[in-house]
């Protein structure tokens, strides 16, 4: 079929993992981050944007094996051959940021970031090759008074975006305990990753699930089998006792029982003490257990992370367009990262962040009922009957514009109908016909769309009548804007 | 020096062409874009977005060179060895976006994009590897309309934006009425390009400068030479009458008088009739001869375009921050491209779009005065003199912010000076200290920065006693709020 001189053409498509974003949610999206933007600003952070593009090594990764330059992150050489890569999240970016410029920064330094992130990973379900965050980071304050206030600018955050108190909860737990309860129980260096997967799975799987996967391995639902951590029958039971010990509203007579727990891991002591004391800065702060809680099953999968992590759910019971519950997972997480500046330095310079996953949380709130932009009006539609008045019908519109209001003519080649059919598409609340009689007349058509759309439902053939009338009327060309002004504030929610 | 247990540590820096943006230049953007995005939504046009990262054929350029993959577009291979490239406009995904989804959408499809884009080029001033644009384009719209409305719709943005009328222009040309003076002087298909490079110079090489480049070539000041299209003594003679039929504030005079000159050329006519239906919706819709105006020499470089082409450029005088004039170049450009989407579908879909320039655009609204964001208040800080105190602390800054007012608390470890200090840097209007004696008291002190940097140059001892006493003063803990808010309002210009 292909003929020599038939050019060849590219198909239309995207690549796996990524996708076009329509315009409600681009305008939901806009306005969840202009608020998440006044809440950050009001605690004092400052924004800062860093390019897209990174030298590979300054992300942290290292030079990328010729053979499969890409693993997780997107890398490409520049002329120079050095390795370049596509930022896979905004904290690498930030620490070499902070490295390049600390001398002259305000310390401790706050900032803000949003923007999109790349990932070069297997595409799934919820999972894309390109995302948006917005990270509120505290660099240069070792204090964990910075951890505390990052949880209550969450709890904040959510509650600005509209997520009522008692349907979120900010979870917070301590690296360093969870590195107290293994040094108590002897899990050797080799089991302790798996360990902490396990932990993380409390929540999910129950204790019965967690001990499987503590032990020798857990096979789930579909039959698919998970090696577990091989931990002795004494170690499970005590490390299962630990994470049973949380008070339901006092995080404190936890506390004290996870120390009498571990209390011969000095790293696990100092650990709980840290979250003992955040506890009393969301206490003097008026922070509540029902919005910030310790949880000793917090471990958040970075490996970077040195001291108290964070991740925030929201606990409503979620169900999806078909009534399917839903386990949306964290909103936001967090914690402390003592260690990626000093991968440029050598100086330690203690940090600590939050990140939000934009597209998820947009998602949560609007499974709550917020956030639906479905209600955005459409144009008001000036129609073009005679393809020799464009320039009325242009003026028409530029008039309406002037006036505050949305308005278009209509661009293209097609009939009235078709011209009403664009008018729906484009949810336009109302359009404007001037035919050559209007015109004779000085005249101009104002057709209600939203009102004209419930006519065909009305018995009663005088109702029918002045409904009518209503709904499509002549005014004088100098009357135009206010006949329209006065359909838009018809249907004024 | 390098013990071999030292490890190796990258250097925190940035490839060439890229750089951070810092907080004022983020406000003053977003401020911009949000005024920009008011305007385009007004004219009816909806948002888009689409990823980052598409088919390098799907974007037009042919699969990239083995030995050259970066040739102006930064490219890599996905896991499957197809090529993908960052994209390079915004226009290349909008053509894949409405190939891919023609059918389901409104006709004409009117869209605006704002996002990043990236070029892999040499970078120098002005010119970056990733750089923001803000588009509007109407895709299925074949009447000059579409093109008369987008320069409408640059005007009404550029005067949104703080641009008065007078101070900026959009030039009108047409590549149809281009092509028609080279068919009227016989210029052959091998010496086009290079005529059309130097009529595009007109307005900044004068009509001698243009002369050169149309004959043997032109040796600039620093003794550069750029070869010239070679055309004959009459061709020049023709070429350069044409250009000269400029009216000032009378296109239909200047339109007439080229009519004239290329009435053999039926591209040229039809291209010279476009302008001069567009000069007429712009005069229905009441927009002026200086601010859109048709001038002969607007070429645009993409060779894509096919019929009306368009820039605006800012009009008045502009100086650096030295004083030295600077030739900002177009703030807005675009054009009809009737072949864009065809190369997939191979339908031929009309469309028109312009583009703005983002950070040009913003530095020259800022060169004229406008969104300058400098004076974008601090944050209140709460210093810290007491470690055991942080809780006291934290609740007063959260009981400002909860209060509507930025406020942080300072989390380093630094004494009071240097907390001093960091207020300063940060831009506080004010400081809040509690010490011991304070606290007893049940009292803050609260410390106006603004006005307590006036205090050195008093120098009546009653007066600065005054102003002394109202630069820092005491109030109960229960007034601390009131207090702060008397001191913002103190300096609310």
């Amino acid at each position: 079929m292909n003929k020599n001189k038939e050019p060849v053409r590219p198909e239309a498509r995207l690549p796996k993992g990524l996708f076009d974003t329509p315009a409600n949610e681009i305008r939901a999206t806009e306005r969840m981050l202009g608020t998440i933007r006044e809440v950050f600003e009001s605690y004092g952070f400052e924004p800062l944007d860093t390019p897209s593009i990174e030298y590979t090594d300054a992300l942290g990764k290292f030079l990328p094996d010729q053979d499969r330059p890409n693993e997780g992150v997107f890398s490409f050489q520049d002329d120079d051959e050095q390795w370049l890569s596509l930022r896979y999240d905004l904290t690498a970016p930030l620490a070499r940021y902070v490295a390049a410029n600390y001398t002259s920064l305000p310390k401790p330094f706050r900032r803000y970031q949003s923007g999109p992130v790349w990932r070069n990973e297997k595409p799934g379900p919820g999972r894309f090759r390109q995302f948006t965050q917005f990270d509120a980071d505290t660099v240069g304050a070792g204090s964990v008074a910075a951890d505390a206030e990052l949880c209550m600018l969450a709890a904040d955050t959510l509650e600005a975006l509209g997520v009522p108190r008692g349907q979120y909860v900010i979870s917070v737990g301590n690296r360093k305990a969870l590195d107290g309860i293994m040094d108590a129980y002897n899990v050797p260096p080799g089991q302790r990753l798996t360990t902490m997967r396990a932990i993380d799975k409390l929540d999910r799987l129950g204790v019965d699930g967690v001990r499987q996967l503590l032990g020798k391995g857990r096979k789930d639902e579909s039959g698919d089998f998970t090696k577990g951590a091989e931990l002795s029958p004494d170690q499970i039971r005590g490390v299962l006792e630990y994470l049973q010990t949380r008070v339901v509203d006092d995080d404190h007579a936890a506390l004290t029982k996870q120390l009498s727990l571990i209390e011969k891991s000095p790293i696990g002591v100092a650990g709980l003490h840290e979250l003992e004391e955040m506890t009393k800065y969301f206490d003097a702060a008026g922070f509540e257990r029902n919005q910030v809680r310790i949880l000793p099953t917090v471990v958040r999968g970075l490996e970077y992370y040195t001291g108290p992590v964070f991740e925030a759910e929201l606990t409503a019971p979620i169900t999806d367009e078909r009534g399917q519950p839903i386990r949306l997972g964290s909103v936001v997480s967090g914690g402390r990262y003592d260690g990626l500046v000093e991968r440029f330095t050598g100086e330690k310079v203690p940090a600590t962040g939050i990140s939000i996953g934009v597209s998820r949380l947009l998602y949560g709130l609007q499974l709550l009922g917020q956030y639906k932009e479905s209600a955005t009006p459409g144009p008001v539609v000036v129609l073009v009957l005679d393809r020799d008045r464009i320039a009325d019908c242009q003026r028409m519109a530029q008039e309406l514009r002037r006036a505050g209001i949305r308005a278009e003519m209509y661009l293209g080649e097609s009939g009235m109908k078709a011209q009403m059919k664009y008018a729906d598409r484009r949810g336009s609340p109302c359009v404007v016909i001037q035919g050559g009689d209007e015109k004779a007349k000085g005249e101009v058509q104002v057709k209600d769309l939203i009102l004209g759309a419930t006519l065909t439902s009305i018995k009663d053939r005088d109702d029918y009548l002045k409904q009518q009338a209503e709904a499509q009327f002549p005014v004088p060309e100098g009357k135009l804007v206010e006949a329209v002004q006065g359909v838009l504030s018809r249907h004024k929610a």
